[in-house]
């Protein structure tokens, strides 16, 4: 396999319009208030050890799980995107804030290295004993994220120290030897964390640990299913557990024997990242395959149009092939944005356009949805049609999403651009600058573009003692067209697997202007996606579009686009922050037809009007309002 | 106000095949499976007192509730039920089981009368202290019921004096008086059951009580709501209820200032059946006209297609106007039987065919889905789209559906005509033989028909005494065309709201044909419910169809019914004990030009295919498969 590798975000400085305001919103406003958040709700507080214990201020549920059990996660999480922010700019406060956490896990930690403070405060001789279900490594995987995230953003490495020994703890407490547990995560996310600890510190323990995470999940070969052992051992019947088989975890079957998407998206999607990762690592082409058949399942089969996955609000995952209803689709924000951790890998796996599209669709629609325009306020489930009902929130008793989109958007331009040998993939456009090793030298190579608003994308190239190399330019699946020049003469498209390549002995002062032409267009679904029948949806460039009623005179259920109906992209700069909208000459029943009956033999005359699509990612921005992605056709 | 008398079933001889068949079914497999089953989920040992005590088989809930609370009531409409039965046929054996039931019943009984078997077994210190949701009045009146029933069928009065004895100690517990609790049931039932009991025993006291209900429910003038009250003396913060504000069990409001159906739609159709009762006793116009309100309401903004009602599980009821979602639809088999004590209510109030319409389509359509074929498997919640998960159960947890249309359908006779002074309305039609006092004399009325398949209906009249009177013969609102003989001679068809009035001075001997053409034809939905739009209905006469995969070559998703596609009914003797389904030429997408996409912006090619839907009441009768009532048009 030809592995790429992604450049860090750190290297990458986001130029255009689009990124560099999410970016800026993220950074001066989301995370600031995320820690105010902490802070009123406690989660800061929990990790003051050996007091106050925080009271319990959600419900346990039978089996004695709340959220507060993972908590140390919340902390984790916000440390990570509050580095990536000190990686664009440092702040004393911020860090002084950090530091002050890190005083406080440092004093929570066990003279063993054991690290949890939910357990160490409450149940500390229960440790380890209920790994399905309460998040012990979960939250052990995102402090060791923020660990290694405060360590490359500041260079301290007190917190990746702590983390270090925990791990090794993991290590020791965990594995295929006498004594050891042969368990592993009831939630995925410490295998890819341990994969970025191997390559931030170089000890590739814990490139072993994720291996064996990874290898021995399912596993029940001569051996009970651990987390039936596990649970026999707390007293409980394992049978009367509530996801009975675990494929609610994945832990259902080896994960090289999995080829269906199931069970919990968020779980499911940081797992398929963890063994993209090791079939890197280890050039693993079983490990490799598997993921490819759980990629062609999940978005072949179990996808939403705006890349959101798992239907389900009863096990947040997934349910069965075709199952997307609109008006109650979960769609976690987390499991898209973990998606875009799974296809980046994907794509350094393999340089195939189907994972960079996949990723420009999860990352521009419903992960970018999660998080609101003046960057506090989200959305934890992502609907696809609502009668007005469904809001954002200023935060939520389960506020893992939150954090999520932060540290995506704080680190959206470490998607940009791969690197192989003497190859530069270019994943996704909107004005991104980096300097990179390719071919023996280096390239700084500057991207400027208005996307995702227009296709038209220049990228200035300045080679320093590189040989020949290829530029791989995406050319996105919904891009019909496309076309290219090279210092302004127009080039052949020689296309590969969704990659224009251009191999020229590049020169300073070259040039490419790529036209990727976005026209709005209609989509429709598998006919077996039952919600999805005699409807379409709207999609321009990578955005997916959706009705507001505030942008319609009709109510957005009663639209209908004739099949004719031409679309047309307008700019509007004044909406929304600047967006462009896509209208149509569209019909609608006349309901005054209708007074006084619910049913009739005959439709009532449709009149006519316009139908307005605003993109799906900033809808419910303005006041609550009825809004729908699939329009009757 | 002019009020109509219903004519009892036990006076009115079903002939016709259809009901004939539905009602041998309920009487000798319906009720003597459910007898079994009460034996075995232990509702038939509940009444044993004082031993043993059945353990509790559902877990209580925070409040609490646990369904054993309202086994009483089980046992209440078991005895009703089977009492039906008797009326058709005395069983020795069935009738040893009920003096069975009630020799247990009055050993549990208190001294003060009080009975509540759930009570009195385990916490009879605690009894009317929350009867906002625990079931007592609601056990009471289903108990009153059976009461009344047993003692019409068969003479014996001992039930229903132990009821009586009951009834006075409610009303003795329960009024505006000083020392008296100003409450009301909960969950309503007991306030239409009294009404019965008035009727059967001719004692007042029993209709001043369900009056009392009735008009002191919602009441918070000068005075503390009294859920609220009673929930501040359990130690519990009324705020704290998981259905604020009362709409749950409609008494958000005093009755007569109801005009939107709110809350749990079993409770709501017994509060609006026993007002209709009650503005016919006392000819109270305002208690008619609310009456009417909220029968405008939920028929012209939240009504199923099929009847249903209620779409809701949250709360088992309503949400908001045109909310009528098909796949999760809850559509209670017990709230659409309501429903017809309801609508036959309102026909005796006023003779309009509104009424009984909506009394047909509910009892023909929600309600009848509600039983199997085999007279011992059902629905609870009636979907109208499964994708195949949803089946029939041979019980359940909260067996109150089983019963409810058991007795339905025990007494369907009793549906078919009204009378008043000089006048006979026949409201449904399927062959029935009864005799009616009429005009100073009496009148045998036979009418034969091959109905729901057929509108062909012959009525003929033998009476004896009387003088001249009106036959008002309903002409269904789906029936377009139709027309009617006297004695071979065609007549003008004088419609009056839904009924055709023919006086005459009837002599032996005298024919009416009635011809209802009943052609299979579409129904549209309101645009406002967004869950039908695109979507189109068949229905022919009173029987709405849906498509069952069983029946059809393509997934029944895919079905598209072109606008202009004739649909042809065909009668299939051999399908299903008989029935007539429609077929029509209709088109689907070809899926296996998907292979590999689940989104697309080119809609595949459609092929040519046979649609054919069967009705909506005999669906999951064969092994269980995708149905869907609304299709794509």
């Amino acid at each position: 396999m030809r592995i790429y590798a992604s450049v860090p975000f750190s290297r990458v400085k986001i130029t255009g319009d689009f990124w560099h305001e999410r970016l800026e919103t993220v950074l001066t406003r989301t995370i600031p208030s995320q820690l105010k958040m902490l802070e009123k709700s406690d989660i800061r507080g929990s990790i003051k050890l050996p007091k106050p214990v925080p009271p319990l201020t959600q419900p346990r549920r039978p089996n004695g799980f709340t959220v507060q059990v993972f908590w140390d996660s919340d902390i984790g999480k916000w440390i990570e995107a509050a580095s990536y922010a000190l990686s664009h700019r440092r702040d004393p406060d911020v860090e002084a804030e950090i530091d002050a956490m890190v005083d406080d896990l440092a004093k929570a930690q066990a003279d063993d290295g054991y690290l949890n403070c939910w357990y160490l405060q409450r149940e500390p001789e229960n440790r380890w004993t209920n790994i399905r279900d309460n998040h012990e490594m979960y939250n052990a995987g995102h402090l060791l994220e923020g660990a290694v995230a405060y360590y490359q953003a500041t260079g301290k490495d007190r917190f990746l120290k702590i983390m270090e020994r925990f791990c090794d703890h993991i290590a020791a407490t965990f594995g295929p030897n006498p004594g050891q547990k042969r368990g592993y995560p009831g939630h995925q996310e410490i295998e890819l964390a341990l994969v970025r600890a191997w390559h931030a510190t170089g000890k590739r323990k814990y490139l072993d640990l994720a291996t064996y995470f990874i290898d021995e999940r399912g596993n029940t070969d001569g051996v009970e299913h651990y987390f039936d052992i596990e649970a026999r051992e707390r007293g409980q019947d394992p049978a009367a557990y509530s996801f009975a088989g675990h494929e609610y975890s994945q832990a259902h079957l080896p994960v090289r024997q999995q080829t269906k998407v199931v069970g919990h998206a968020v779980r499911a999607m940081y797992m398929y990242a963890a063994m993209a990762d090791l079939a890197a690592e280890h050039n693993d082409a079983a490990l490799k395959a598997a993921c490819e058949a759980l990629w062609r399942d999940v978005t072949e089969r179990r996808m939403y149009v705006t890349g959101g996955f798992g239907p389900s609000e009863h096990n947040e995952g997934f349910t069965k092939d075709f199952d997307l209803p609109n008006d109650t689709s979960y769609a976690e924000t987390c499991a898209s944005v973990a998606m875009v951790f799974w296809a980046a890998r994907m794509l350094n796996l393999d340089l195939d356009g189907q994972y960079a599209d996949i990723l420009e669709l999860a990352l521009y629609n419903n992960s970018l949805a999660g998080l609101s325009q003046d960057g506090e306020h989200y959305f934890y489930d992502n609907k696809l049609e609502s009668d007005g009902s469904h809001h954002r929130w200023a935060w939520h008793f389960c506020p893992c999403c939150t954090m999520n989109v932060a540290r995506l958007v704080a680190s959206v331009a470490g998607y940009f651009y791969g690197v192989a040998d003497s190859e530069i993939a270019v994943h996704l456009y909107g004005g991104a600058e980096t300097t990179l090793p390719v071919a023996g030298g280096q390239v700084t190579l500057s991207e400027t573009s208005n996307y995702p608003w227009d296709g038209k994308i220049r990228i200035d190239l300045t080679p320093e003692g590189t040989g020949p190399f290829t530029l791989s330019l995406r050319i996105p699946s919904w891009s019909e067209g496309a076309t290219a020049k090279v210092n302004g003469e127009a080039i052949d498209m020689m296309i590969e697997r969704g990659y224009l390549k251009i191999t020229r002995d590049w020169a300073a002062g070259d040039t490419v202007d790529l036209d990727l032409p976005m026209r709005p267009e209609r989509l429709y679904a598998h006919p077996d996606v039952r919600h999805d029948v005699g409807r379409v949806a709207l999609r321009r460039g990578p955005l997916v579009y959706c009705c507001e009623q505030h942008d319609n005179d009709q109510p957005v259920n009663r639209l209908r686009l004739p099949r004719n109906a031409a679309l047309t992209a307008k700019a509007k700069p004044d909406l929304l922050g600047g967006i462009t909208v896509i209208e149509a000459a569209a019909k609608a029943e006349d309901a005054n037809a209708w007074a006084n009956h619910l049913y009739a033999t005959k439709r009532a005359p449709e009149i006519d009007t316009v139908l307005t699509a605003v993109p799906y990612y900033i809808w419910c921005n303005r006041e609550p309002n009825p809004m729908q992605v699939w329009v009757q056709e």
